[in-house]
């Protein structure tokens, strides 16, 4: 390990990171809700931090390795998660838990929340809030884009860069670099893009911006208690599907699509067929469920909520309008399901992601169709091009991992204290990164464990990191030689 | 499909199933319960419907194909089950679905009834309904050691049994008799040692015989409602646990192990060790967390109600001794979980298989070793000998296909009215063929749907079919030419 090299790259990230505590200086300036020294002693004392790492080691230019990556990018998260508590602990007074859980559950754009009373918050915290998740979406972006392909992550070899022509360097340094660049100019544009229509449909300026950046991020932060449902507007509603359809889209077809102007590319891609296709499917369906059980009254009011939550719950992003308490029994599973699913790779989304899942059908199927043919020769194939061996593989493995570790977390919430529906619950919202979760962590996680917290917090981590790049971390191999 | 040939077959199929009745009249007749006109009724008329079968087809001598096995393997346990209906039709007058179910159910060695007042029943049909139960067992034990693995199925090749040594022959036809029969001398030998064993520590020949029966098949109906609870007796159980946790061992490793009269058989098997620890650690684990939550007194007492728990669950017996209640809520989880990775492969157990559970993990931490380590070249082993990657991929495939089926049923048995837990418990209970559930089918499947109850049916035909011999049957292409 090049340690020195890792401390001289957080020093820099902690300097960089550090600045984004202006915006907060300012929110608390202009409303004056009298937070601005919190967020300028948060600023002050992590750049401090920032150059302290950074200046004995600022000649270490060594150039990190692949293995190196793995640390690098779980640290990244846990840490950017500590310092994104300060303002929290310093401002709102939580315990330790509380603000390392809320911050490290905006970082992976979870958007689970020990907070509840966000009315009655000081702007510029709530500003803190989303903006966490605005940045978090930014790192999560070019982790999927760039980083976890070149390392070949659960079958992430599939997303390689250099086909979707984002980048034409040939070293992974620069073209890391030049593909953040790339990806963060677009995921800007989808941002204010949002907050503007988010504004035009009747949000103050505050809500509008705050609300995009937890959207395109598909993070789920509100600045209300109620969420989306606060505005009970179907004109936000539908922006906001828009918005969190289009974050859980991979961001290197996004710009395909801009640079050639050309909305065939969302078409064009296996991945974004499939993933439309089933946010048309699942609410279609559960609009009919609706309407069929009563639960609405006009076919128009049950796809209005369908299509919202499916379109919430499939991206990961987790915002709320509808109470489920009138809706039938089997729909909650099927949402389950859908978060499970999560949206396409290299998007700020959680869940297994579309094309794995995809990988995972084919091969199902696959496997029945050489049973009843066994002289057929067949090979898995995404968009017309057989996939390698290798990368099924890959997913199997992802897959495998992911499901064990939802299942001994599970157990391990129970044993913490939680009941079986709250604690499944509790997995299935963290570690798909989607937020709330069922049972007693339906709305929000205050009333849990500390345990539980931490349990959470590992879960979100693991879910945000692709399993692996956590897991890794704990094979003693790994930090052999 | 030569149909002439298949329905040849079904014909001396249900003339020498016909005669199974024999044992049946002879209890009516010894316990004078009034019912041997119903059996001698259903003799009849089975043998006469088989004879009409076999007749005009008797010439028909044409070697079947590997393709039309899977149709007369899943024919098999549908026919079978409407014929051990016809008693519980006559005698009982259940309605048709109620039959089918209660017969289908012990056919596939699942074990979940649509009966209460077992303790009342005239014992005819109580024998009659642990004797559908072993024979059931008896038919599964040759389909998973001798014909699924030479169809393929989910990377049962594994099992090939030449490599067993359990039969020479080098075509398909004599070679399958030839293991039938050694398969069914050691099945024969192990139920009357059981059944002596009972009997030896106070149950009544009746009981002892009947309980055999379901022991060694896993089935778990009982004749009396409180299952073996109703016994009370720590020996009984012991002995229950030996021979539900021989039932779920590949009856192949019983062969040997008994050819050469040599226990190290089992030892040295990967599938029946892991099996082995699986058993020690969650009975461990479960005694454990009995004792630490307080819900009984001493270790001791713990471990007998873990330990037993834990064998009938793995096994897919379902045999119930405990009532859950006082139990601590991770514990109900874990026994999800073992329900889900079942026996051996071979044995009369349900569930997806040890074997297969092994591969799945190995896969899982290969991939995880392999991002760490890019260079080094992993195979996957079992036994220290390779795995073909073919069969992984069946595997996969066989994994996918199960859990997918599960999940799409879960869903279909909320929509014909379960809540959530009863829907996810009646899957658990029939698809890995363990018999008791969740929820409002936690002791029985009296009070649900008629439509809950064909989705059961189906759920249980397809955990024994190991779902590839059911699905293939409802893909277009096998029906072609
Ligand atoms: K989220
Ligand atoms: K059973």
């Amino acid at each position: 390990m090049h340690w020195r090299a890792i401390i001289r790259l957080f020093g820099i990230l902690l300097l960089i990171y550090s600045l984004s505590f202006l915006t907060s200086v300012a929110t608390a300036l202009i409303y004056a809700d009298g937070q601005w020294q919190i967020f300028t002693l948060s600023l002050i004392l992590w750049a401090a931090f920032g150059a302290m790492l950074w200046f004995p080691n600022r000649n270490e230019h060594s150039e990190l390795s692949v293995r190196e990556g793995f640390l690098i990018v779980a640290l990244f998260w846990a840490v950017l998660g500590v310092v994104g508590a300060t303002p929290f602990l310093l401002g709102l007074h939580l315990s330790f838990t509380d603000a390392v859980f809320e911050s490290i559950s905006g970082f992976t754009t979870t958007g689970a929340t020990v907070i509840v009373g966000l009315d009655r918050l000081p702007p510029s915290i709530l500003y803190h809030r989303q903006q966490i998740q605005w940045l978090g979406g930014m790192g999560v972006i070019v982790l999927a884009v760039a980083v976890l392909p070149l390392m070949g992550v659960g079958g992430m070899q599939l997303y390689r860069a250099e086909s979707s022509g984002v980048t034409k360097h040939e070293k992974p340094t620069p073209r890391i670099a030049e593909t953040a660049r790339v990806l963060w100019t677009l995921y800007f544009g989808l941002t204010a893009i949002c907050a503007l229509a988010f504004w035009a449909a009747g949000m103050s300026v505050f809500d509008a911006i705050g609300h995009a950046f937890t959207t395109v991020a598909t993070g789920g932060f509100s600045t209300h208690d109620d969420s989306l449902g606060y505005f009970d507007s179907p004109m936000i509603e539908f922006i906001a599907i828009v918005f969190m359809l289009a974050g859980g889209v991979n961001f290197a077809i996004h710009f395909i699509a801009w640079r050639k102007l050309d909305p065939r590319a969302y078409t064009s891609d296996p991945e974004v067929r499939v993933y439309g296709l089933i946010f048309l499917g699942a609410s279609l369906f559960i609009a009919a469920s609706l309407y069929w059980a009563g639960a609405y009254e006009s076919i128009w009011e049950s796809l209005r909520y369908a299509a919202f939550q499916v379109a919430s719950i499939l991206t990961s992003t987790g915002f709320g309008t509808a109470v489920f308490a009138d809706w039938p029994l089997h729909v909650p599973l099927v949402l389950v399901m859908l978060s499970f699913i999560g949206g396409c790779g290299g998007s700020t989304a959680g869940g297994i992601k579309v094309l794995r899942i995809m990988l995972l059908a084919k091969m199902g199927v696959r496997q029945l169709f050489q049973l009843a043919h066994p002289q057929a020769l067949t090979v898995v194939k995404i968009g017309g091009r057989p996939v390698e061996e290798r990368i099924l593989f890959s997913v199997w493995g992802f897959y495998v991992l992911y499901i064990v570790t939802a299942l001994l977390l599970t157990v391990a919430m129970m044993a913490a204290g939680l009941d079986l529906e709250s604690a499944f619950g509790a997995v299935v919202a963290t570690i798909n990164l989607m937020g709330p979760g069922l049972g007693e962590v339906a709305s929000n996680f205050t009333t849990v464990d500390p345990l539980v917290k931490w349990l959470a917090v590992f879960s979100m981590l693991a879910g945000r990191l692709e399993i692996f790049t956590l897991l890794i971390l704990f094979l003693p191999s790994y930090w052999r030689n």
